[in-house]
């Protein structure tokens, strides 16, 4: 007989027919109510055991972590908070789990911290939150293809091991075949390459958006979704050294065109939670929610977290130019109050999270895209506009998040792209194929690139970016 | 006025309308006809300029390779081959293409050989046969991803960068952000890897099912589908050092779920590409006959691309134990005549493709599932059977290339896992997570792996893995 799934047997109407699940014990109740969970449902499945007729031994191994498999009637439930309930018939333990053992872990049924969960995280993925967490990231990563793949676009797998460090969009780690203790070198002392398994320096790729557009200048349309890599020594709630990352890129597709994309992107995946993951969402928003009762009021999240979702995906996205915004910065009472940790003073000057969030929550009430940037603080692949100061950039700003999406519009003329890396001293020689797409039928192309994890954790209302990936990789940490 | 994708065009009846459409020059013949391409299908537009009234200096940089946009009426065509064409009213060139630089590269219009692609693999997308592999190549794996959402499997991002290097699955890359010239060292002059950035030794994974079966015990279903890494040495038409693997694993599952899953998925995917991808797989599997006319009659494919794919799709898998498989083998005839590089001498051996061939071509002549191989040939983790000897695995074998998927149902069972281990002393220690889902609630659960670049080499009849891949690397290669 075949089990059926629990997130389809709290679906069924309750007919009296006969079930037979499968699961892991959650909890247990006064010998007699176990709260049956197999990973399908944030939801538990009530089964009522017939103690009386049920064997000691059984009784005893049915355990808090226990894996039992159970065949039983499917009836109306009596007792609240479900639909329906099992009256079991027959119960079979399939893994037990030692109560003194269990007591140990994060399965023992009690709070534990979220730092206690990160270092037993091949377990905290039985819990309700991490269980609820995995299963909108999920959807959520479905939704990115769907999206992209109805649209029109190809999927392209960009390259993790690259030979090319010319991106410059942050550390790199370094990948070699080599002894660390006796490495190949040259007459020179210096490392001999050319015994390495590539035949020459390799690293984690930081991007795919390079050869991404190499793509889009033949397909038309494509994105990536891959894991990317930094060696930052950044500590931080907001920062990973592996993370995953989408990087949309168009052809013949202005920065106007990517802004409209973007806008529709992000509303389209967080609809697509929405209406796929409500069990999950609302179990993650009445845990912030509880979360938040014991912190000032000051503190507290301003909106609820299917409400935040909303606000993203039922609102117009303003498109501002930075200039505009520097001047709404400048104006603002918390930057004449010298409230911002960093005082806007003149144009030219990096936003900070701080700005962003002020400019979303409190100026707009909206989510804003941020367009036309000082050329000096973007990448030298971004196009160059008419004043020969601003880049065609736009970054999407969330609430609570700051930026969420960087883009541009990419420098398509040959020239002007060669002047830039000349300034810069980025190497033509090291870049000979991203210059060779604009020798032969170069055109307008923009893109974007979306940090996955981000946007999980936008979408979860969890505060550290450790606790939306399965398993983290930090300084120090590369457990499991 | 917002341009159409060719793929659109083609489709729409034509009754006079404005039509304005951007893409790149395929061909320019007679100073007339322009072969117009834009990478959203493998068809070219054909646009019919009028020479008399368009400017010499345009018709000069119509060349290929060029980027163009072009507004025009779309009429019913009077050539052959092609439905709809454009009759140009305006032409503007976006991106100019020399054609004595051109020349200088695949863009140039004559037969290039595969190798010469590989060496120019950021433009090779431009040609058919490279546009074709990759859009079926995306919209097989949108397939991969559909399959398993649909059925209530969760994406699991498993680690790139892993601290475990007990899986054993094949030689691993280091990955490390310490100087390779002067790494920090212990007094003993070994790498201090405390100083490393996870401050511990590193690598690339070469698999993620340990995790992903962590997460199966605790979501039920979950799939993996992200890259994996082998720094073996092997430069052949088979091997990359960067691959992308799909993992499905599942809880309560055993060996005979394994089996059906494999089959149910594997036909969905490729039966999503015969309904989705016809025209590409149309031009692939004439672009094989073309190049099988070259080759002596017994080296040609035996089946037509599309055939090929549906011998799969509409095939029953046949299910043969190992030990069947070897008396088969063993009586067969290029085995008794020493046909075989290999052979089959007695129960135990490895099977290699040649083996693997002739049961499915040959003998069952369908897709052949072989079960319960012996254990020694076999990783640690794999259930061991009754006899002692066996282990609940599966190879699932298909026509020309041999393995296409190997699985196993899981050693569920603390105590002989951990005797498994312990003969080949692997650290339990190193181990202890993947040991936990053992001790708390363990369950029968299975699960597979299938390279995915081997998938697409299948489907679309392509000799070399690094024709599947946007960017391959292998031993030596890491350009782009």
């Amino acid at each position: 007989m075949k089990h059926t799934k629990i997130v389809d047997v709290i679906k069924t109407d309750p007919v009296l027919q006969e079930i037979y699940v499968k699961g892991w014990v959650r909890a247990f109740r006064s010998n007699r109510f176990i709260a049956l969970n197999d990973g399908s449902t944030i939801n538990n499945l009530q089964c009522v055991v017939d103690f009386e007729n049920t064997p000691e031994e059984t009784l005893k191994q049915i355990n808090v972590g226990a894996a039992v498999a159970i065949k039983g009637t499917l009836k109306e439930s009596e007792g609240q908070g479900q639909k329906v309930e099992i009256e079991v018939q027959d119960i079979e333990i399939l893994g037990k789990a030692d109560p003194e053992e269990v007591k140990k872990t994060i399965l023992s049924p009690k709070r534990h911290s979220l730092e206690k969960l990160r270092e037993q995280a091949h377990l905290r993925v039985r819990t309700n939150t991490f269980s609820a967490i995995m299963r909108v990231r999920s959807k959520l990563s479905f939704a990115v293809h769907q999206y992209f793949q109805q649209n029109g676009f190809n999927y392209v797998n960009t390259p993790i091991i690259t030979g090319s460090d010319a991106e410059g969009a942050g550390e790199m780690f370094k990948v070699t075949n080599m002894s660390l203790t006796n490495p190949a070198k040259n007459e020179d002392g210096s490392i001999n390459f050319k015994e390495d398994f590539f035949g020459k320096e390799t690293n984690l790729t930081v991007s795919g958006q390079l050869e991404a557009e190499t793509y889009a200048l033949g397909l038309g349309q494509v994105y990536t979704f891959g894991p990317t890599f930094r060696a930052e020594n950044s500590n931080t709630s907001r920062h990973l050294a592996e993370f995953w990352m989408i990087e949309p890129e168009v052809a013949f597709c202005d920065l106007d065109g990517n802004m409209d994309l973007a806008e529709d992107f992000i509303k389209y995946v967080l609809n697509y939670i929405l209406e796929n993951c409500d069990d999950d969402l609302a179990f993650l928003e009445n845990r912030l929610i509880q979360e938040d009762k014991s912190k000032p009021e000051a503190d507290r999240a301003p909106m609820a977290l299917r409400d935040k979702l909303k606000f993203i995906t039922e609102n117009n996205f303003k498109r501002v130019s930075y200039t505009e915004a520097i001047d709404i910065l400048r104006n603002s009472k918390p930057n004449k109050k010298k409230k911002f940790n960093y005082v806007i003073e003149e144009w030219g000057a990096d936003l900070q999270s701080e700005h962003e969030r002020f400019l979303v929550e409190k100026h707009f009430k909206c989510p804003v895209i941020l367009f036309d940037y000082p050329a000096n603080i973007k990448a030298f692949y971004m196009r160059l506009n008419e004043d020969g100061k601003t880049v065609r950039a736009m970054d999407v700003l969330f609430p609570g998040i700051g930026e969420m999406v960087g883009g541009s519009q990419r420098e398509e003329r040959l020239d002007v792209l060669q002047a830039k890396m000349k300034e810069l001293g980025i190497d033509e020689e090291e870049l000979w194929w991203y210059l060779d797409t604009r020798k032969f039928g170069t055109c307008v192309h923009s893109g974007f690139g979306l940090g996955f994890e981000r946007l999980v954790l936008f979408a979860t209302g969890m505060g550290n970016i450790r606790d939306v990936i399965p398993y983290p990789r930090s300084p120090q940490n590369a457990d499991f």
